[in-house]
């Protein structure tokens, strides 16, 4: 962390205020030029507060030079982290460390009959992971939410049937006890900054799905995905989903950098939803083989037997026919990066 | 609602669709023109899901023309609403409706004496309501989360010893049975679209403070604001602290446009956070004073008695003796726009 | 300016790297950490790229602490920039150092008849200057453009026959001759980074009325009144009106913290186009307000007397009456900042 | 176009509004409802003015269903426009169409050795055009702003040594005449709404490369290729560099929809700046790869011999051996979508 102090302080001052500085732990270098001085802080600097020393009288500037997550950091871990999860198929599915996990279904949960037969159709199509919404976070108190419990239930028999693991989404934290039969804990990008969430599903068992929020920096997903990982849980998959922008042909703009960006900086796997991106069902084609050149881990995908009838987001979801064509396009492409569908 | 067809689809299918939409209680009415046909869709179109309705094969765009929150609106509800809050004091706090509110204090409650005396500072110089953070969302797991529970009692101490009604954020509804004695409840920027607990808020029989997310268009806010009011509570004060833009030197880029904006929409109070929006503690007297030019109905103002040592946002907080100063020209203020500070 | 060099970079290196930067003609400061070095560089630093910098090898991280303008800077000089502008009517009308100007007129000019007529009544409301486009950038190549040669004409009758300076746009530099006669020459928000033109009206001996881009930083509309004043034109009034941001419901979002923001690092005056920012007409008043009690030096406002056949932008014009009604509101909003309409 | 009457008009007066609206040229279609009026307008609605439309008393909203394109729409041209230029190496270089353009060279032309050094080696590894700049757009008026004239002789020279044709940036009418040898001129971000540039480009015989500003959007990018094309010259090729978003990890954020966006709606080539978009050199690889994959018909990226000794943006350019490793990875992701290295 590097502070610059205003000009014209006394150094005597400077010093007073460094004394304290390193009483916090941390070590304190100067540098003093004609017109300023900096003081760089040695040390962990990671509990100190870069928002409180910038209201300190005598300072300028605060600038951090070091990350502020550890856990999820890629200087405390090189190598990539891979998540695995065992189906009831007897096959273990991967995420991560250059398998390529590709995650399929429906925005909801609608009937037994809808999620069983997309199931066994994006299975046959080469799907490692199942998806479906039971809880649905929705704009409108009056839109369709999800069939909640009931839904759970569905996906399970859609489970049973496939042997697909699943991955849903929860809203709050008192139905928790309700998802002990899912495989990955989604949580959405409203709900990525929702601390009390995050710090609960750090001491669960499972792996958790963490979406970036539509207006989150890098450094805050990495934070969010930091307080699950301080809980003891290390099995974060990030999900790169659209942010926000003044560009309103796309419901969203797929930051594509963001895969490249969070690899660097992280081992933790990063995939990429194309379909809530975009909003455009026609347009996940493309994005996904982008996903997959930008070399991110795997994709999450809407696919619906009717999107026209979808209970929700029809207009991003794909039919089980046009997601079989993306696999074959997908194979290619993962082959190319030297990764394995998964 | 209007729907646009696509191109050269043959008029029995349109009318076929138009038949279908009848069915879920609106009337269709018909523009055939050249090249294209517009479906105009007459009466409560709030239950119709616009994305499904995009994504039907015959459909080129779907248009809103009405506003899809009810209770909110200003058109059910032409007269401003007044939350009132009556304080320990014998006065009745009131904003909107023609009363500007003054919420101050600091970030985090800290310890009883820090609290009690900047509760009479800023009762002295004329303050309505006393804010101050017991549950703190932080970015860093590793950061200051507030004294919880214990802070909440330091809240109810500085209230009895000034009357003042007491304005805190609530982070998961497990905790909301130790709310009983706050007056206003916060929904804090992160938590605007945790629709979980916006429902719950719904069925509860305080005032709402909600504050609009960084990147939260109005009518997502007003969309939040319906969340609570359709489980009947209907007072909700709408705040407005800032948005998160390509800009940097200020923490967010207040949007003085929301004040107009949402009280055109919404017969809902709206205040001001200048604090927050700026980041920037000199910036505070030239914010709130935009913000009662601009209409608002209150700000919501960081006062702290040592901002350098605060434990959190020192940055942002101005002294007693500042805030003391920011009254005296609000008044003048709030004068020319024909209201009354409460 | 501030360089973290990698961890790990052995201090020869180091050493070899800071002596290299010294012949560029600045003094470089060292603080050696245990994990970090950071160097301070210290002098004139504005010539020095921070890009190539940061591509070095052995560079982690360059900041910059010293802003990279200079003549825009209020450090150079403390004390508020006044523009002066000798009217035809003997007045002379300024803008900042205490004055507030306003200024007035169409979108376009469209008859003789429509700008006389509309700066009479301007000049009757109070206003200090007459505003009105004869070249007009247009986003479609299919739309008016403007009356051109001919609409300047009009003007300078308007400017006949009331006395008022006018303010104008130049859409590019051929056509700079035509402009001899106009008091204030307008740069658009699209031409802001137009640097031949900014390095052109730098020799020019007119004020020069610069729009911030709208997606442009505090910054970069900083170092493009630099690219004016660096050739010699000292006269630049700073205009915010509205950056894009994701908020559909105003054409632009008007950034009001812009106005303290700018006047503290610089001390040239700021003014706010409130017509712009929204292109609402009803916002207009509420705006202009704000705009004041912010701390602006003036406004620049659409008035069409019948804005609904306007040419162009007629939605966010507001006709004479109104305008002479937020006059009188500005008189009072003025009055309380100390300020004299000018 | 369509235009939602206010409530509570009486039909009288709708029907005078809409006969003056058919005297423009166009026809109206009514949709009448309980308790709205829609207008269908029918034609050619390309010269309505949306705007002035809006501020009418009797109207709520205008909703665009058209696009205000014509020469740049695929509906107008469904095939894929191809952009070829004669090399003097007798090749005949190709972009769109099936053919993936690859330009490549420095940020800015320094000196002979320098541009015909890397021109050579950019060759050899596979590009198909030389990039250089001569006229250097910076923020500072201080930095470094190309040779200018001198520096077009240079790329004359690399041209010659090559054959390779040249592809540079044209920063104002007045130095057109300069640009009689070079092949493709480039318009850049700044100047995308230089509506003066842009008419007289469109007049003038050389392909255009047209950047998209880095908060434009994609209409407004379609319609600065539209001035263009309204002059004459159909030669333009689009380019996405990155969009200025809230992210600051990367120097933009790289619009990767774009490419699927632009395509869909227009018959142009779309290619992509990957060094610009990030800033980031080590990104470069990511970007390009992932543009092919979206679909991209070229990329243009930045290439230097010594990144670290470059005068201008030298932390975004590739070594010209990582860039002939880039370009056997492009002519595998090339294969796979079926396009042909150019």
């Amino acid at each position: 962390m590097i502070i610059a102090i205003k000009q014209g302080v006394p150094e005597e001052k400077i010093r007073l205020f460094a004394a304290n500085l390193e009483k916090q732990g941390v070590q304190v270098h100067f540098s003093e030029g004609v017109s300023q001085t900096v003081l760089g802080l040695v040390g962990d600097t990671a509990d100190i507060d870069a928002d409180a020393l910038s209201a300190h009288h005598l300072v300028e500037k605060v600038i951090r030079v070091q990350e502020p997550y550890k856990r999820a950091n890629r200087k405390v871990r090189p190598d990539d982290t891979s998540v695995s999860i065992a189906g009831r198929d007897g096959a273990v599915h991967r995420i991560g460390g250059g398998f390529f996990g590709v995650i399929a279904g429906p925005c909801s949960v609608e009937t037994q009959e809808q999620i069983v037969s997309i199931a066994q159709a994006v299975k046959k199509a080469g799907a490692g992971f199942l998806r479906g919404g039971a809880f649905k976070p929705r704009t409108s108190p009056y839109s369709f939410h999800g069939l909640g419990a009931k839904g759970l239930d569905l996906l399970l028999e859609a489970k049973k049937a496939t042997g697909l693991p699943i991955v849903t989404e929860l809203m709050d934290m008192q139905r928790l006890d309700l998802f002990n039969d899912v495989d990955v804990i989604q949580v959405g990008a409203r709900n990525m900054q929702n601390f009390s969430m995050l710090k609960e599903l750090g001491r669960c068992k499972k792996p958790i799905l963490l979406k970036r929020g539509y207006a989150a920096t890098f450094t805050e997903l990495l934070m969010a995905a930091e307080y699950i990982m301080a809980g003891g849980n290390n099995d974060v998959i990030l999900c790169e989903r659209g942010i926000r922008t003044f560009e309103t042909y796309t419901r969203n703009t797929l930051d594509i950098s963001a895969i490249p960006a969070l690899k660097r900086q992280s081992h933790l796997p990063v995939i990429v939803d194309p379909s809530h991106a975009a909003g455009l069902s026609w347009m996940v084609p493309a994005l996904s083989k982008a996903a997959v050149a930008a070399g991110a881990d795997g994709v999450i995908v809407e696919v619906h037997d009717n999107p026209e009838k979808a209970l929700c987001d029809g207009e991003q979801s794909i039919t089980p026919a046009a997601f079989a064509e993306l696999m074959k396009t997908l194979e290619k492409y993962t082959e190319l990066e030297g990764k394995r569908l998964a």
